[in-house]
């Protein structure tokens, strides 16, 4: 392509409303441009890199034997009633009514529409198991749509549902969809993790998510250093304390702690570290039968900090995770959030296991203003029910036994689900097996966010200059700049001459031939992070050579003109993508 | 693909509610499924072909320099209003609202998204020429969705959009689109027509339509036997009559025709022919200062049709085209519709070139029951307007002096206009030029349904058996059946030899490994309409020969098998799509 036929739509300044950095890159470089509130247009620069991470996806689906299918953007609302999912979808799901008055919504995923579609296509054993996906555009009604892409209203989004006569059959296309994704990430050139996740409001037995690493995801994600044990925190398991717990040493006293609202101020004031405290949170029970509700206690050590998907999916623990108010803990407890501790406490408490091994510990009194030391288990506070509640934190035991909890930060851009039959017993979506016995299928999905991955690549790989592109995935693989060739035709011609050897090699290039400045041209190649560039001269066209700068690399260096191509073939082996 | 691994979704059956063959055949070949009324998967089969088509149009778009973009399909209604066509646009356009309560639409066509785009990145006549192309999902929210994709809700399209500095560059773009389009159309293998057109709602100077000629098109085209003319009947013009009208002969006179209502019937009764007659239609006349508005007579010969557009067209004429009511007719005229004629009409009268041409002719007498014969032009009837206002016919001199004209039927599937600068002015569309004046862009776009070729190949090339694809768009090239494969290692070997070597050599291959019945799977690959088929049987393969049968061919042939390939090179030259 010639710079010059082409919208290099790149800008300066900052665009004052990205709030991260692969927002700004984008918008900066001319990838995208916003149309309203999480609505963008893609430009022909990011474009070109949106169609070559679809190409990878759909490239290793169709390896995995999965077969490609386009299903509408509109849905019916009869569907989503038959799953349940019209009234329990929120405000995510845009709606809208036909020219007849009918109800329809714009597609935030497609289990209904494909398990409508296949229990009418496949009425026997023998076609199972069978994976559909497609690459399609939804729509999900983000109340605060930010982040550019990543967290657009409008993406694109590769889904692929699978159905089985049973469980086993599942487990096998999970495995197979498993090790596709990671050939996804792999060609991508990212570096991501697969961890366990929770499988939340989409439901079913098992998934796992795919993180981009990068230090601005929104997600913390947890590994092991001994092992290959990788969960999203949401779902990591903390190891319990070994051994029995300490006996009591000191007697229990009551201190006055005025105005030490805060572990940290607590532990301050009477010199102690913070994991001699425990800190008590009181949120709404599970609702009664005649649908009143009370509250429950959790307990953690004063350094931990709970997990709210594992408090709330404990029986007794209203779901989704509530904290109650301070009003409601006046009223049930007589003192103030700060000053809440498990000893005498007149509410159920769940104590999480690392608290539950304290011994001689500090709490709040259940008195304004005053804390309790010396407080030991069974002697002070009985100890019913003991649970996993915090997340973990580095340096804890892997759950697997094997080495010890690394946290990092990633971005999710994939989520695999065991589904199980929820979605085939709502809307009886059977098969005959072997026997002529009807039975419900089981169903797997897995999703990638085609367009997410494009915004997560550059939260990754950037640096002052702009974007840092792994090869599969840049715009353009190789960019050759031409200085003032407007000016020297042996500049000019050299410039083609390369163009025409790359590409007939197979690189998609980028020929730089504006008639702008070097420093303009070498700026914008540097944000747009085309991984490697030729600068063609009339000073290195005079000694035969070309100046190569990798976008990582730190220094420039000459290539004869007639090594260029081998030179290129040895820094990017991965052409003709 | 391995067809025992492949959704192969054939129906014997036709389905009741396809009125038209390619719907009938996508349905039974296991290319879509209706999902909603408009609304259709498309499942794998159908899909391979739907991305053969985008394939095509999207390399020949890239090859004339257009930059592929994507846009939002959701589209805020502000840029609407600004067009003025948030009001004008009917019930056609899919409304709703997001979660905010603001106004969006599901775009059924991007003008004013890519106008909005191109205002804010496009300040220089240096960046003008620009064409942007998209290929995306849209939706029109037609009254009647049916014909399947042919005519369905949401559908997958092409659109592109140029801007320019002044008309001559809009035409020389213009022009190279009408040559990309007929490449794009040359490589579907399909036979169309471009036509001249009428810019319609969309606004514009010139435009020109893709038709593929079929015998079930909507549109009547007609071309020249004797030059390129071609045009839509809408748009074609005819020939004044050559010549001066014949002198008076016959006196006027009145004659009963109880109860013929009809041209036809009158003439019959009279014992001439309908050539002789003219009829007097009466339609509602453009509305006047004041909102009120009259009737117009159009006066046409009795054996041609009106064309409503040229109509509608003329000044004095209401838009769109509206016929007067009966009780209107009464009203103004105190006779039945069949019985109106030009003489003393009470309405302004407009009368057709051919039937002004007529003299001693029969029309209605404005009196129930009775019509005028021996009528002539200025004696009887003043003559005040002439004008062209009926549809050329079979036969009739082409409108540039060449040849005579032929008509034929056409699916219209492509569109390309001349806009001129209806959206940038009304959106503020401007550059500067080269002395720094700030002018208005002119701007071309250039429609391509993707979906729509797809069903509009199969009207065109089908028989009692089912589909014909051309090559370039089949999903699959060649079919391998295999007989009783799962009783014959031999054939199973033979099988899989052959279609490793096809797809080696860059060939679409589908291998038909299933367990059925010969019959079965000769009669569901014509139905899906595989151009090539080699069967793989023992008694061949005792004889070391393949069958082999194109899909158009009334024979089949033995092929040996190391011939197989040479063989299809030479059947099929444009292999590996």
């Amino acid at each position: 392509m010639r710079a010059s036929r082409y919208l290099i739509a790149t800008q300066k300044e900052t665009p004052a409303d990205a709030e991260i950095i692969s927002h700004q890159l984008m918008l900066r470089a001319g990838m995208i441009r916003k149309l309203a509130a999480g609505l963008y247009t893609w430009l022909p620069m990011g474009l070109r890199t949106l169609r070559k991470v679809e190409r990878i996806v759909r490239e290793e689906m169709d390896k995995s034997g999965a077969q490609e299918v386009l299903m509408p953007a509109v849905q019916p609302a009869e569907l989503w009633e038959e799953s349940g999912r019209w009234t329990q979808y929120g405000g995510e799901l845009l709606r809208m009514k036909d020219r007849h008055g009918r109800d329809f919504c714009f597609g935030p995923t497609h289990e209904e529409v494909i398990t409508d579609l296949i229990r009418n296509e496949i009425s026997s054993y023998k076609e199972l198991p069978a994976n559909f996906y497609q690459v399609q555009t939804k729509f999900r009604d983000e109340r605060r749509p930010r982040f550019g892409v990543m967290r657009a209203r409008e993406f694109l989004m590769k889904d692929a549902y699978s159905f089985h006569l049973n469980a086993e059959s599942l487990n096998e296309t999970y495995e197979l969809m498993h090790r596709t994704y990671c050939a996804i990430f792999d060609r991508f050139g990212l570096d991501y993790r697969a961890v366990q996740a929770d499988s939340g409001a989409i439901g079913g037995s098992a998934s796992h998510e795919f993180h981009v690493l990068a230090s601005s995801g929104e997600d913390d994600i947890v590994f092991s250093t001994g092992s290959d044990y990788a969960a999203n925190i949401e779902k990591a398991e903390t190891v319990a304390p070994s051994g029995t717990r300490p006996a009591p040493v000191e007697e229990m006293k009551e201190v006055a702690t005025p105005d030490q609202k805060t572990i940290d101020a607590v532990s301050q004031l009477l010199g102690i570290d913070a994991t001699r405290t425990v800190k008590t949170l009181l949120v709404k029970a599970e609702a009664d039968e005649d649908g009143s509700s009370g509250l429950v206690a959790l307990v953690l050590r004063g350094d931990h900090t709970l997990n709210e998907i594992k408090a709330e999916n404990l029986a007794g623990v209203a779901e989704p995770l509530t904290m109650a108010t301070d009003e409601e803990i006046e009223q049930a407890v007589g003192c103030k959030p700060g000053s809440i501790g498990p000893v005498n406490l007149n509410v159920p408490v769940i104590v999480d296991r690392s608290a539950a091994h304290l011994a001689d510990f500090v709490c709040g009194a259940n008195r304004e203003g005053f804390h309790l030391t010396g407080v030991n288990w069974e002697r002070d506070a009985a100890l019913e029910r003991v649970e996993d509640l915090r997340n973990v934190v580095e340096g804890d035991p892997s759950p697997d036994g094997k080495g010890t909890l690394e946290i990092r930060r990633g971005i999710e851009v994939g989520h695999i689900f065991k589904l199980g039959n929820k979605y085939s017993t709502a809307m009886n979506a059977t098969v005959l097996d072997e026997n002529g016995k009807t039975v419900i299928m089981d169903m797997g999905c897995y999703g990638l966010g085609v367009s997410r991955v494009v915004a997560a690549a550059i939260e990754q790989n950037h640096d002052e200059n702009g974007i840092i592109w792994p090869d599969a995935i840049a715009p353009f693989q190789v960019a050759i700049v031409t200085l003032n060739a407007h000016k020297s035709p042996t500049v000019a011609e050299a410039g083609e001459k390369l163009y025409e050897q790359l590409r007939q090699a197979g690189y998609d290039v980028l020929l730089d031939d504006r008639k702008e400045r070097p420093g303009v041209k070498f700026a914008d190649m540097e944000l747009i992070g085309i991984p490697h560039r030729f600068v063609v001269s009339e000073r290195g066209l005079a000694a035969g050579t070309l100046e190569y700068k990798g976008r990582k690399d730190a220094e420039k260096q000459d290539v004869p003109v007639a090594e260029a191509l081998p030179f290129l073939v040895n820094a990017s082996p991965r052409k003709g993508l």
